[in-house]
């Protein structure tokens, strides 16, 4: 597709892109010691809070490094598109108004008109198309090719996995001993970014992947060694869906990875109340499965070990849902 | 009282005060930028997310600074002692337990069991006393005198405000053009140590101090120019009630700090609302009166305005009531 690298990830990309994303991201996210989320989980954990930044998830990280690079690259004046329901498609309408570049976000019909309204108040020109997210990722696809626009792709990407991989570059100056990092695990970006980029500096630094019970494609061909397909998904973490795993992360994953566990769909509420009761942070379901599987007793914690919070960008009928 | 120290605030103190915090806080708190909080408020505004210390507020800056300068100064092992039903009660268990000194919190009976099983996980020794808040202080105060204990006071030390003025030092590194920081204004530390710390950098920031309309002591001493002792307060915002200007702040309030505004208890509510839904933030009542005072437009922005988010410390049934 138009724009779309997908070679091996270097640490000079991850550099690169961290080099980027200083335009918009001056310092880095808070890395945050909760005295009584700790007190009451018996653990001394570090919280990464992704949630806080200017959209509400991480997801910005690599559509800015994306949309910079082509903007270096390209020579006339560019559009680009993307297909997402979510985070990607803020991240992507944000990084768009900021780089005074046009962006067309196709998103399926039934996307809440609230997350419409906010791509829309960025400056993207959103088009609802179909029923599902694959009817809006052929539309946007086909529209970049029609009409030469760029594609953003949400995972699938060198340069979206090195934006999300700055995540790991912070973290290693914020705390230079950390030993491990879970990390939610839905499209797979945001995971193959930090382990490469973490064990790029440190190769002992343990990288662990959750994923929700109820959209597991990757735990599942971990677990069984053979590529698993879902016939659908079907999660309170929506941001975390996906039918398959990605191919062109696959490899990373398998390589990188430590461990790849999955959370029951009632731990991830239980987490995200938590989360705001003691931890005072709003987190999306997708952001909570990291909490979640310390909750569940599924990782041992180590002397630093941090959560990536992800996002935030969650309902407020979900949230009184599972917090009241 | 013994320990407590009522000298004018140097700079000298701040930068000492910065020194000591660096043993629990080797990084600021967060300065975000919330672009959807933005967007809802066509405004462009800075939240220091104070709410997001390991006990969830600024307050922990000042017992901090202040339990430290006793150990670095008295020879023989101390106990510290507090009256509080708050914040301040749980910045002194924290500070003490980092500072391996015995900290004992006396307490009005009415006080809440988690905050009282908070203080006391943390191994602080609880005395609850008497109805109220004065009652807990007259016998705090009692046992500093009998048994020789430490009083660290909520505000009126020297320590303390040089404690909480670090606020201001963190923020002008973060951000060194802020022309303008709206501030919580319970008891008043707070706000005079930011404003003195600073406008000793740059004397052209303005700071705006905002009340409680239920607990607006300091507000109407300010615009009537005599002291106002009020009969009682009534303030969902219950960590900014005071009955009267405390004597040694008043000075540095009138001489320091640029205007004085105070919010409707509903606009607290709606403030605390859209810090969770939009902005993604548990902040409790007292620590969303800034916001507030934006919402009502009580405040002329400026290019870089920056409101302090104080705390984080509400009851889910409150914050249940305000967000839903």
């Amino acid at each position: 597709m138009n724009g779309q690298r997908l070679d091996k990830v270097t640490f000079d990309d991850f550099k690169t892109a961290r080099k980027r994303l200083h335009e918009i991201l001056q310092h880095p996210t808070p890395l945050l010691q909760n005295e009584l989320l700790n007190m009451e989980l018996g653990a001394s954990l570090y919280i990464k809070a992704e949630s806080l930044l200017p959209v509400g998830s991480f997801k910005l990280r690599g559509a800015f490094n994306k949309i910079a690079s082509l903007v270096e690259t390209e020579k006339e004046p560019i559009t680009v598109v993307t297909a997402s329901a979510g985070n990607h498609a803020m991240g992507v309408s944000y990084a768009s108004k900021v780089k005074g570049v046009t962006a067309v976000v196709a998103v399926p019909e039934t996307t809440p008109q609230i997350k419409i309204n906010t791509c829309r108040a960025l400056g993207a020109e959103v088009h609802p198309v179909g029923k599902t997210f694959d009817d809006a990722y052929d539309y946007a696809r086909k529209l970049a090719e029609e009409k030469n626009y760029m594609y953003v792709h949400n995972v699938a990407d060198t340069d979206v996995v090195a934006g999300q991989g700055t995540v790991a570059l912070e973290l290693l100056e914020q705390l230079p001993d950390v030993d491990q990092i879970i990390v939610p695990l839905g499209g797979g970006g945001l995971v193959s970014g930090i382990a490469m980029a973490a064990k790029a500096i440190n190769p002992s630094i343990r990288i662990i992947a959750v994923q929700a019970e109820g959209s597991s494609a990757y735990y599942q061909t971990y677990k069984s060694g053979k590529i698993v397909t879902l016939p659908s998904t079907n999660t309170l973490a929506e941001g975390l869906s996906m039918k398959k795993p990605e191919p062109y992360l696959l490899d990373f994953i398998n390589a990188w990875v430590d461990d790849i566990v999955e959370v029951k769909e009632n731990s991830i509420r239980e987490a995200i109340k938590l989360f705001v009761l003691t931890g005072k942070l709003v987190v999306e379901a997708s952001g909570a499965v990291a909490l979640a599987a310390v909750m569940e007793n599924q990782v041992t914690l180590t002397d630093k070990t941090v959560l990536i919070a992800t996002g935030s960008n969650i309902d407020g009928s979900v949230l009184k849902d599972c917090v009241f």
